[in-house]
């Protein structure tokens, strides 16, 4: 159990606007969490303090050799008028198991916990009312260790932000456009595609921007060996629904272990569904779209929850899924992880967490 | 041209004592350059000012998405007196390369090298003059938007920092041990592996201290395709002298372009060798060991110029090259370049670029 000492902003900020559209990730709340790590000492000092810069060394280890990890979850204003987070011990676990590829030492998963829930609950006035808005939690890991050799840091921060953020896709629930990236690759196996760490994404971001000239919004990533099986999207895990069952590519080591992708796999199997995890090579998906069983394609992530794609692009081939509208099974399943995220629909596997 | 601001110390730090070892990137000068970006403005505000820590906010993109580059290079204090920089238009190119492929905005060739240029020329004193000592350069680009959407940076900082350095091995010109890694891949074939960013060393580190307990200096990578095909060493290019010619990987797409590396095969070929650069199975390197014309293997890089390597570890086998010893290539090619980077060797080929 940290003892968590708390600094409380003397200036608060203005919350948003009603109709401020809350674009994801751009506004901060008034407090954040601290908790510095030094070799021979552990986790020391976990802090809650007004939010505001943070003063590093320029030697620091994270602006050259990229040894950092992150999470995200949210928090929901739920309608009995409590708060829930959604499997926060899923985020502590992961987060390890990133820290454990990229060496950085493991947080008690408790502590984890037990710091979002209280940050949360004193920035708790700024969770959005609004529907399909919630506050974003982006727990993060740096080293800090003003040293240039190539080793792992000596030093750490484990720093806690929240962001009150609106619906993904503004727009709201309307399917997407998925490039298939045939050029670039994002990782392979044996590396460190399965952790969340910066270098990831920063191997994504020249083939997200090519996607978005050409006017699709996330990139589907194949593998780096064969260059034709199915990886993840950009931000999501990705699902198939082919002649009545779900099928999603098995975490081979270079896919990140999604929390909503698991979800998703639990709530299909309940609703008896085939969900298969498997290689999926991209040749399957283009003949189930040739022969009329390629159903529902549909990307599951913390921040859009349930994605519904509506075409995907593989070379000049452009596939278009359900006329290019939303899938029986992609609503349902945004109803049912949406509904129990906000205490909606009886939450019967223990999946919530309330603040109070 | 940079109109470049200088802001002096006012209190300036001790000069490390004459017996100090220097271990490589520990110790900072009195000094370091700056230069700010924002979309729509470009690079502005070049400026030197005194070292210190830098502020940034905790949602900056270089803490989540890793979208980064950083280059490293050497002033030497010349045998004529002067301060020499070896190759420095060749770290501005490949910077800008690196910062291509991570969707970075470039910074013109002659303004990084002005910079380096402005700022070791106010911070020389700090170069140190025994053997095998020069002042190592960093100079870094971090993205700054505080923003946790997954695009591309619209704030930028491009930092340069000094680090008096002594020999990366401080036990002298000794051969290294070598691991060669058959469980971890650092890159591979559509990723970043040819950017000197972050991620490809973040995705190195769990070998480096694996290689480290096992009595290793370094790791050598395979590619991450097929797993057989020599790609670099931790933090060098690497090099076989077979049969009397000079084998070194072709740059595929996955390796770092070394400008050592460069400069070695330049060398090589002026002195008459045969100078292959080539897809190499990890098998031929074996076989030339078996049958006893695996002459000389040695890493080149900016830290530790030339490393001869002793011993390769595959598996269970250890592979003994020179009987543990320095090849007599490896020992020239080090007089050679570093002879150049002092002075004490004509330079013919205009890589010497003199400070004053």
């Amino acid at each position: 159990m940290l003892d968590i000492k708390v600094t409380k902003t003397e200036t608060p900020k203005a919350k948003p606007a009603k109709d401020d559209p809350l674009l994801f990730g751009t506004i901060f709340t008034d407090h954040m969490f601290i908790m510095d790590y030094a070799e021979g000492k552990g986790w020391y000092d976990p802090r809650i303090v007004p939010y505001g810069d943070i003063t590093l060394p320029p030697a620091a280890t994270i602006f050259h050799y990229g040894q950092g990890v992150f999470e995200g979850l949210k928090a929901y204003n739920a309608v009995d008028g409590g708060v829930n987070l959604f499997r926060p011990d899923m985020n502590a676990k992961r987060s390890n198991r990133s820290s454990d590829r990229l060496c950085i030492p493991e947080i008690p998963e408790e502590d984890f916990v037990q710091a979002i829930e209280e940050l949360v609950e004193l920035d708790k006035d700024w969770i959005p009312n609004e529907p399909d808005h919630s506050l974003y939690i982006r727990p993060f890991i740096i080293g800090t260790d003003p040293f240039l050799g190539l080793r792992t840091s000596a030093y750490y921060k484990f720093i806690i932000i929240l962001s009150p953020v609106g619906p993904y896709y503004p727009e709201g629930l309307d399917p997407v456009g998925i490039w298939i990236e045939d050029d670039y690759v994002r990782a392979v196996r044996g590396g460190i595609g399965e952790a969340k760490t910066g270098g990831n994404y920063a191997a994504s971001i020249l083939s997200q921007v090519k996607a978005h000239d050409e006017g699709y919004s996330q990139v589907l990533w194949l593998d780096g060996v064969y260059r034709k099986y199915i990886e993840e999207v950009g931000a999501m895990n990705i699902f198939f629904k082919i002649d009545g069952k779900v099928v999603t590519p098995m975490l081979n080591g270079s896919i990140l272990p999604g929390i909503t992708r698991d979800s998703v796999i639990q709530i299909c199997k309940e609703w008896g569904y085939d969900v298969i995890e498997k290689r999926i090579d991209i040749a399957e998906i283009e003949e189930a779209w040739k022969n009329g069983t390629l159903e529902e394609v549909w990307g599951t992530g913390t921040a859009a929850v349930i994605s519904p794609v509506g075409k995907l692009r593989m070379g000049d081939e452009i596939m278009q899924v359900q006329d290019g509208g939303i899938g029986e099974l992609s609503q349902r399943l945004y109803d049912e992880v949406t509904g129990i995220q906000l205490g909606k629909v009886k939450d019967t596997r223990g999946w919530i967490v309330k603040i109070d």
